[in-house]
């Protein structure tokens, strides 16, 4: 199945901090559970959070009982601002909930049909990203070569979008051409979406995958074992991709030892009108840093950072990989201009 | 007390791998026991390391059995065997073990007196590195201004020497000048010494620290939060630092942003007859990557990476701190020919 499907006035999707350990699926049947499920990491991955939300929508049109169109588009605005109160730097989510109020705007048919609408635009929504997936995952193997070993960082994977993945759809792609390849994936602390959810896929498609501690990446690099680095992103602004935390400090060290630095994400991950000083860097609970799983690691009562994402300035990047196909930094400058 | 401490016949520390949830005595009666606290990183940091097995030999030496000097030296030679087999990086550890028997071979007093001989030298090996640090910590406060924010990795602290510590030394002294600091510690995976150790002891002193995931150093340097970074060294080749692994992927970053990068250790770290391509990398095991504690947090199976430490070129270190002063790139070229 897909990572995130809608069946009849149900959202199904598996939550994503039980993984590895067990597969558990979340049936959801409104806007506040799935906003719950966001806030609480059960679903994340940017392109996921984008149909996620796209769903939430859909869900809240459904089930319900406005009578009036008027009164259906003011619950489905209720709704999206407690969607967009659950996590401020991934775009997508405000994307998709921002295209389908658009279309309900200008909407001149009936109350039923505008439910019609939303939860098909939802539909639309999920099924773009996995084709979008599938576009991104044919450019990029083009940068990938037999003998490769490719790092990747945090999940980038099918889970943290409708299907197949952006990095790990590229590395998906570049396997199923039959490139001898290999991935190392940092454990990205610290809600471990590498060890848990990485591994986990890549296993499951049996790509060879190395696991390392996130401050390994520079010891493998200076012992040239990485040819290339791929990761996603979470918002893509004029001058810097945000993404999980960790990802600058790849990106330097990506530039130090003059290893190709990429980044695929989708259109939907594009935010060309703002700048990185725009953009808010959700602090997420100090628990996260203090506790792994139920055990504390620290003493009690320690000060702690815990931002989820982090700033890699576009002079980092080699290419973004878009379903398009490969922005080198020139093409980037252009593809700005047109937007 | 100290770290560790000579009791009639008995060697006294800290469990380090209790910390800091509960504070448990070790008390070794002979070299294999702490031989075996080593391997367990009961015991761990370079300079005490050297400091037990200083010991280890004297314990050795206090329960021999053997009449004859020739006998006793002997079992000393098979107890430093055991020894240097725990650990491979490290350096202090075989330094202190070569002093130690080195003194035996020309020893032309009776049984009796070579075995007051090795506790005395091994006595004397911990409390000059408890006087070593102190003089880092006048020595490389200098360097630590008001206002500063120092980001430090792993444990460099009391609990890694026999007394103060070595980078944390340099703390603790500009801290005792009333210098208004704070501290940034990475939690330091696999084994947590950061989130366990270091936080621990400044915490106790009162220093206000703030602990990060290995990964969010790229991030904190980038705001412009980080003032100096300063770590310790498990040793010091004529071309690199060799540190716990992280320590190569800070100071990348730290050259990136123009952030001094100093490392203090004492001379006993030093090996200027060796270069960086002449050391084993210790590999650990890979339950300490694929679990935290007892809890499992990959797939089964997963193949891992676990080296130890990581290798640091010389040209990312803008000084050296050691008991003899702050030798600076060019001073450490002078201190090379000089030894």
């Amino acid at each position: 199945m897909r990572t995130i499907e809608w069946r009849d006035g149900t959202v199904v999707t598996i939550d994503q901090t039980r993984l590895p350990r067990e597969t558990v699926f979340l049936e959801m049947r409104n806007c506040r559970e799935v906003a719950e499920a966001i806030k609480t990491m059960k679903i994340r991955g940017a392109p996921l959070l984008g149909a996620a939300a796209a769903f939430a929508l859909a869900l809240a049109a459904y089930h319900s009982k406005a009578e009036k169109k008027k009164e259906l588009i003011s619950e489905l605005e209720s709704a999206a601002e407690v969607l967009k109160g659950t996590r401020p730097t991934a775009v997508n989510l405000f994307w998709a909930i921002d295209r389908i109020l658009d279309k309900t705007r200008g909407f001149s048919g009936n109350t039923r049909d505008l439910v019609a609408l939303v939860v098909e635009e939802a539909q639309k929504i999920a099924d773009e990203d996995a084709t979008a997936n599938r576009l991104m995952g044919r450019h990029g193997a083009e940068l990938i070569h037999d003998g490769d070993v490719v790092l990747t960082h945090c999940n980038a994977g099918a889970l943290a979008t409708v299907d197949y993945g952006t990095a790990l759809g590229v590395i998906r792609t570049a396997w199923e051409q039959k490139k001898n390849i290999k991935v190392v994936a940092t454990e990205t602390r610290p809600k471990l979406q590498g060890a848990r959810l990485t591994v986990y896929e890549l296993r499951r498609d049996g790509i060879p995958v190395t696991l390392i501690t996130d401050n390994m990446v520079g010891y493998v690099m200076y012992k040239r074992w990485i040819s290339k680095v791929i990761v996603g992103a979470d918002r893509i602004v004029r001058d810097a991709v945000i993404n999980k935390v960790g990802t600058y400090t790849i990106a330097v060290l990506a530039k130090e030892h003059s290893i190709p630095f990429y980044v695929a994400a989708p259109k939907s991950t594009f935010d060309l009108a703002h700048a990185s000083t725009d953009v808010t860097i959700e602090e997420r609970r100090r628990e996260e840093v203090t506790h792994i799983g139920s055990q504390r690691i620290t003493p009690e009562g320690v000060n702690v950072l815990n931002p989820a994402f982090d700033v890699t300035p576009l002079e980092y990047v080699t290419a973004i990989i878009c379903e398009d196909g490969v922005l080198h930094r020139e093409d980037f400058v252009k593809f700005k201009a047109n937007t």
